[in-house]
């Protein structure tokens, strides 16, 4: 997927904010599931969320207001009640940033889950890709 | 209540992104009920909300990065089951920016409900100040 | 433009948060120049921006995550120095919101600048239409 | 410092949305200076800027609307031309996150630049407290 930098991501330093990074990450981790596994409204429903329990992002050059910015995003492993997910942001050629989200499966009330067994093996078989 | 204006509030202009005010105005809101009338979450326990039904704001002047920005609010009026609050930010004895927000009384499912009597009085006492 | 509504613009209320429905009317404001005028990197360019000085915002009903609202944006008036645009969001045929923003041409220093001639001319077309 | 949740952090599980830490820490990394050192404002005048070039949080328990969460930060190490802050959250005696930054010390262009010498044996003095 592709963000075209809004100004409002923009700080004093002319570039985007650091912290919005970490939402383009979950852009990503969103627009993931939904073309390659199930919309995440789908795990919504099921009353299961997968909480962010770990976030690493490192910076390798700034973006701009409205450059735009492919966000790559894959599954890097799968257990039993938790994930992670890889990114790496470029422009233009030049890698931004990349980045580790880890997810715990939780339920409603904020509980760990397991992650079902189908929904397991799907996730498993992009982690495989 | 005073915002010291943090960098990740403002944009490649240099100043403050101009929705960024819209919440110190839901900062001020909050800390007028928690001062002069009851905490916000007193009313959340109750299942009320302020659902906020229009928003206008008036930009005067910017504030950068590291200013201090006194935010001043109060009732302009109650009715049944809606309200509305005026703002004024002041940085250095200059206005930036004057605000009003409309409000309806909702409860968690977001269904319009009358204010209860008795909070009603309390923010009509607040108003007539 | 359609916004399909991210996660972290949610709110504990489980709907958009006012506030960001203000950097939508951003991206809206943004792609009308876009598409049909010029860029507003061309703007900043030539050391030219369009600081916001008004925001009005009706809230009629809420968005929530995932949804597809459809953002819609049209220049209501240009003056020498000044300019105003219209504003509605849609999602699944009701009106969500709709608003106005007022915005002054100013100078890399935030002084008051009239809007180029040709420039006008082609924000005026757009008012006309 | 302490940071009272303002309810536009939060998101539609009812927490502070994962991002919004990122923020947090940003914020105790300013009042650190400000307080210990001398104020961002100082460096900023300088010409120099700290760059994120890396941010790792770890997230154990989740904050909600209004809760006091405090947030500590001290400098981890400082090297010629880089620093190292961490960071630990803390909400009624729980630990809700933990966290580091990397900084690269950057002129107004975005070019890597030393740490100025006084400055940098005032980072290490407090690295070493």
């Amino acid at each position: 997927m592709t963000v075209q930098v809004p100004f409002f991501d923009t700080d004093a330093m002319g570039i985007v904010h650091h912290a919005n990074y970490v939402r383009y990450l979950e852009l990503a981790r969103v627009r993931l599931l939904e073309e390659h596994q199930r919309p995440y409204t789908d795990w919504l429903e099921l009353g299961l969320h997968f909480a962010v329990t770990r976030v690493e992002v490192d910076y390798h050059r700034a973006a701009r207001f409205d450059d735009r910015v492919a966000v790559s995003a894959w599954v890097r492993w799968v257990r039993g009640a938790s994930l992670a997910i890889g990114y790496v942001l470029i422009c233009q050629g030049e890698t931004l940033v990349t980045g580790t989200t880890e997810h715990a499966c939780v339920d409603d009330d904020g509980r760990p889950r397991r992650i079902p067994k189908e929904l397991r093996a799907e996730m498993a078989a992009l982690a495989a890709e």
